[in-house]
């Protein structure tokens, strides 16, 4: 989604500015823009299309001056074109805006400032609101305490907007001034030697400092020259909180790798241990986390789970659903976030409730939990960003720790989410009636499972043989059941997302309800086919698309006896236990789609139309 | 899937047969054969294709007899091969079967039969099954009790087969003699005028006689010349309960239409007429039902309810989750039936199960209703076909009386459900907290939902327009939200089922995590965007797609008022009550698939690869 990066200190602006939009161009974006306040006042370079473009246009050299801003911009209002990207000018050319978010009553606003004489170039909402702010610094005069007219101009312009924002604003008459606001959007200050930097995600600022203070809604931050004051918009002083960021820069590089995908999925057996890594109890029989918040008493009498995810993080969810009913008998549901939070569901007092966001700032997550804490429920967070909306809104939680994420589509991050999920079924089955045996089991099985990702990341070159000759399909169809049916729909979406192959998913025995429709010798099958107690019934589905002419690509567990000639080509995975499965079986799905889209010729890093983590609703 | 139509009387069998056969096409099958019994022993014809091209290889009069079997085949085990088609032969020659299901044990069989001299020509478990039965009738000596040596031959066999299976059984010593079994296949036998004919659907019969009897799961029917007797595989009598058949042969015939679909479709409004008739309380606050077989005070202590369903009938049940958690307040959970299965999800005593199925013998949802029984819980059927197995075996139910449905993607038989589960929802909710005023209310908004599906119905001209620009594209995405999410979920289903365009729906707010990455100019959208209270959340996710260069279809309410230039076309259906709302969204998309399928010149009653009705596993 649109990136944000602000710059005041004793630098030049441009350069530091550009590095940062560069390091945000994972979140997904499709124009850019720089603004710099020098001498001559506004210096101001934009276009669609990637930051590189960008540089190559406004060489840093020809935009002096050490105050700026900078966005990456993902459109919702109007379309990609030089016009709508960021930053906006005022018509009067006095203030500088860059915007993430949505400003929903931007038609009445703008009726009201074309009264007033103001004009647009744009179709954004983003251009109402600048020029919204430069009525209001218009109107206001100097304040008489000395304090900044811009900050007061933008925090009476708030006061009338209804919407979504993180906004950075400049304004030519006060060159060494930088305000900005949150609301709905992430916003983080960070506070270097003799610099600020306002960045919408930590990767954009931690090459400068790794010092930060996490906005909260509703606050703004003024910074003049060196110093930062952070207030409300009902104008309340705020006393920040300097938090200490743990990622090193190097964390996002990428090394010897050819994208960021292809590291991060050779990064899991790491990123598992990491999850893992001083969760376990002494004796070996359960898992324990630090910042559940809830007593094992307070855990028993939960009747029921919720989990509310959008996208990857939802398939995380569905896997967990089905470990959390086997291992402690707890109904679990899942639901989109975005759907949950409008649909109103009845719900039980007892229900616990869970969001999953790698970002924790996934805005309909965010949303949903928000509406489960309105509605008196305590949310736990799993996430992998600390210091994240959701994180720090969340009753309790627990953290990922796999890094950072940088590819668009979501990898480590994911089976590090399906390894908590399954030591959360672990613990909430031993504090009710699963075994010390049992949970002693489980306990040796999910610690395999680095080894186990291993073992299966050694397919790599297999499977790229295999992804190149199905590499120009147009359609598949991704089938498995149980708690492999998630990890079929994250094969298909993942293909989706970064090869623009329609892939789609469906319980196996579902197919035959009507998908079988689409099959014929152009649309391939991967069959899920573990050597489990469904093996004969996925055989037999196998069957029924064979029957039909359509190619079968079988994962299989190596303890699996497949019918000679069923599958047209097979990948074999190392035999494990359940809990362990559906992270070693989402392997040579991200292989393959990874492979898939390289040979296609696709951005792998930055899909087409795709956000890291989606901040508008 | 697979059907069966076998003959014992005095008129001529194979135009008879052919005759059924032709009536049995809408299930869905790749092959047809017929085999009859005569002067000189049997008479077999059978290919891949379709029945005409059967009836034209076989006319009727080169197959004398008035004893005789046919079968439609869907393929499971063996590719779509004149040789893997029915009837089968023994290797002796004696013996000609043709059978619905899947022996699970075939392999053992065959070895056995093998070693016994036994051979085979085909890659079917059906063949297996006749040499085996073949195998007991050679061992077998005439009963000396003057029973029937056929029979006894097939109970044995039945003994030693795992699997399910509808079977007819001809012998070329017992010329005016049939035997039929079933388990886990539905068959019907008809009791005519001086005949008797066995069919796995009352479609196949009801040009004979309106006289039935249903024969239960491990039941043999015995016919030999004018009479039959029942007994189970074990050897126990069974006496015959004759049902009558409330369908006319007109009812399942095309009219004027070019297509059952279409003939279905616009009799939606009196499939509408017939749910509701007679199930409104008389104080015109409330639906009453006769067949639940539980009293108001057993439904107020539920406290959640369980859908499963498979395909179209699924999303009826997500309609109605909606519909139950808004007036009712109970939490719903509803799963594709293969899934729950084997799922063994945790359930409280006091859940309340239903199953959904149009034909009421979808194996999947069959096997779920008997897992769930099997755990001690009532289930309650929707169902259109009266004295289908589920039906039979449910605890209590709601018959849709939409009449026959032909056209094997769904179209009356959904909105039919939708009807029922839409009153279901009054009534769980006037059973709790709803109010008289807002039961009236309701009563009048589902009453008045046959006059709008006509008005609906009256936009097919239009649609057919759009239909026809679009009929070209190969992917599309389908987007509601809340209750019309499945909507969505239908239009793309029904798309793929009959136009093999590859559509996929998602709710409105979750394309943006993913899906979005498919969107160019080639792949179009259809939103359902009707005026209400998540009207502007979609018009967002409309603009997003707009951005990105996708195409828009608008179904939206006449009461909406969209953004200029938004969508490219717009179809406009009534403004309605949000209970009725989902059976008028549905139209349009009916209409919208049907038309394409056209235009692309697909064969829409029968579509490639599909069934009506899913009789395997």
């Amino acid at each position: 989604m649109c990136g944000i990066v602000g710059y005041v200190g004793k630098s030049k602006a441009a350069p530091i500015i550009l590095d940062g939009l560069k390091r945000l161009e994972y979140r997904g974006y499709d124009s850019a823009g720089v603004a710099v306040l020098g001498q001559d006042g506004f210096k101001l370079a934009k276009q669609t299309g990637r930051v590189e473009g960008l540089i190559q246009k406004a060489a840093p050299s020809t935009l002096p001056g050490s105050c700026g801003i900078g966005h990456t911009r993902w459109a919702t209002h109007g379309g990609v074109t030089n016009e709508n990207a960021h930053p906006h000018l005022s018509s009067d050319g006095k203030i500088a805006l860059i915007h993430n978010g949505v400003i929903e009553n931007y038609a009445a606003i703008k009726k009201f400032l074309l009264s007033k004489g103001y004009t647009f170039a744009s179709e954004t909402d983003t251009e109402v609101l600048t020029n919204l702010i430069a009525y209001h610094y218009e109107k206001e005069g100097d304040p008489a305490d000395g304090g900044s007219r811009l900050l007061e101009s933008v925090r009476k312009t708030l006061f009338h907007v209804e919407g979504t924002y993180g906004i950075c604003v400049l304004c030519s008459d006060c060159p060494r001034e930088l305000v900005a606001a949150r609301k709905g959007s992430p916003l983080i200050l960070g506070v270097g030697q003799d610099e600020l930097v306002v960045a919408s995600d930590v990767a954009a600022l931690v090459s400068r400092t790794q010092n930060v203070v996490y906005l909260k809604d509703g606050e703004l931050v003024g910074i003049r020259d060196n110093a930062f004051e952070i207030s409300t918009i009902n104008d309340t002083d705020v006393s920040p909180v300097i938090d200490k960021v743990t990622w090193q820069v190097q964390d996002a590089e990428l090394g010897d790798y050819a994208h960021f995908m292809e590291k991060e999925i050779f990064e899991q057996p790491q990123a598992l241990e990491n999850a893992m890594r001083g969760r376990f109890a002494e004796d070996g029989s359960t898992a324990n986390f630090g910042g559940l918040n809830l007593s094992a008493n307070e855990l028993r009498a939960t009747s029921r789970l919720m989990f509310c995810a959008c996208g990857t993080a939802m398939f995380a969810g569905l896997v967990t659903e089905h470990l959390v009913e086997r291992f402690a008998r707890i109904p679990v549901e899942c639901d989109h976030a975005s759907e949950f939070r409008y649909r109103n569901t009845p719900l039980f007092s007892n229900t616990l409730f869970f969001v999953i966001s790698q970002s924790g700032e996934t805005i309909d997550t965010l949303a949903a939990m928000r509406e489960a804490q309105r509605k008196g429920f305590k949310v736990l967070a799993i996430n992998n960003v600390v210091g994240s909306t959701i994180a720090r809104e969340a009753d309790g939680g627990i953290y990922q720790h796999a890094g950072p994420e940088i590819g668009v589509a979501s990898t480590k991050a994911f089976t590090s989410q399906l390894m908590i999920g399954a030591m959360l079924a672990l613990y909430l089955g031993r504090i009710r009636d699963m075994s010390f045996r049992d949970g002693v089991e489980i306990v040796k099985a999910l610690k395999a499972a680095p080894d186990l990702v291993r073992e299966a990341l050694q397919q790599a070159d297999h499977i790229k043989q295999i992804a190149q000759r199905y590499a120009q399909v147009s359609d598949m169809l991704f089938l498995g059941r149980l708690e492999l049916f998630p990890i079929a729909a994250e094969g298909a979406l993942k293909l989706k997302e970064i090869s623009y192959i329609h892939a789609e998913a469906y319980p196996a025995a579902e197919m035959k309800h009507g998908p079988i429709a689409l099959i014929n010798a152009d649309c391939p099958s991967v069959f899920l086919v573990p050597n489990n107690e469904l093996f004969n019934k996925v055989v037999s589905s196998m069957q029924e698309i064979k029957a039909r002419g359509g190619p079968i690509i079988a994962i299989t567990t190596d303890d699996a006896d497949l019918p000679e000639g069923l599958a047209d080509d097979v990948i074999t995975i190392p035999a494990c236990h359940e809990a362990v499965l559906p992270i070693v079986a989402t392997i040579p799905l991200q292989l393959f789609s990874y492979y898939v889209a390289v040979e296609r010729g696709c951005d792998v890093d930055k899909p087409r139309n795709l956000a890291k983590s989606v901040t508008v609703e």
